[in-house]
């Protein structure tokens, strides 16, 4: 039905998948490159392996990361966005400008 | 320090604040203009009052949002984004444009 004031079912599922609990910052910390897990648990402050490791296994099912084995040894693997993820460019760009402009930056900010 | 491979600090805060659940819909209603209480609560599947309540909150104390309170009888109290809370207008703008392009509407996708 037309004219019905309800929020866009398509935009509420986009909002929470990126928008859980370290998933954007995963997402930003991808959107610069391919990176191993290790890295990503070293970027994000607070995040640990088995959070990190369910987000990522949200995020492939959901088609916006890959996880690529490269048969070396040691064996690499690293985490990529798919298309699907690396369209997600445009949200992170206008979050980190919306950030930038209203958020205080850590040291200026008064934390308890 | 420079070139550190550490999530940004104001992202981080920024998606937590916006990306928190419900709190995106929430925004995403107000963006068209302020809402009563019960016209957010109707317009969210599964928001329930409690949950709502909660979430105005932490946005009115992030300065994302402000309550309105006209002295009619009876009272008519309104919620409506602050200029902040506006800003976020391009964020929202594209979590819409790439939730239209890869989020199945729900008659085409697989629920259980």
């Amino acid at each position: 039905m037309e004219g019905v004031d309800r929020v866009c079912p398509r935009f509420h599922r986009a909002i929470e998948l990126i928008g859980k609990r370290w998933t954007g910052a995963i997402i930003r910390m991808l959107m610069e490159g391919p990176r191993r897990f290790g890295q990503l648990v070293e970027a994000v402050p607070g995040l640990h392996d088995r959070l990190l490791s369910d987000r990522l296994k949200e995020l492939e099912q959901a088609g916006v990361v890959e996880r690529r084995v490269y048969p070396e040894t040691p064996v690499r693997i690293e985490y990529e966005l798919t298309a699907r993820g690396r369209d997600l460019e445009g949200v992170v760009a206008e979050i980190q400008r919306w950030a930038d402009r209203w958020i205080a930056a850590p040291a200026e900010s008064s934390r308890a």
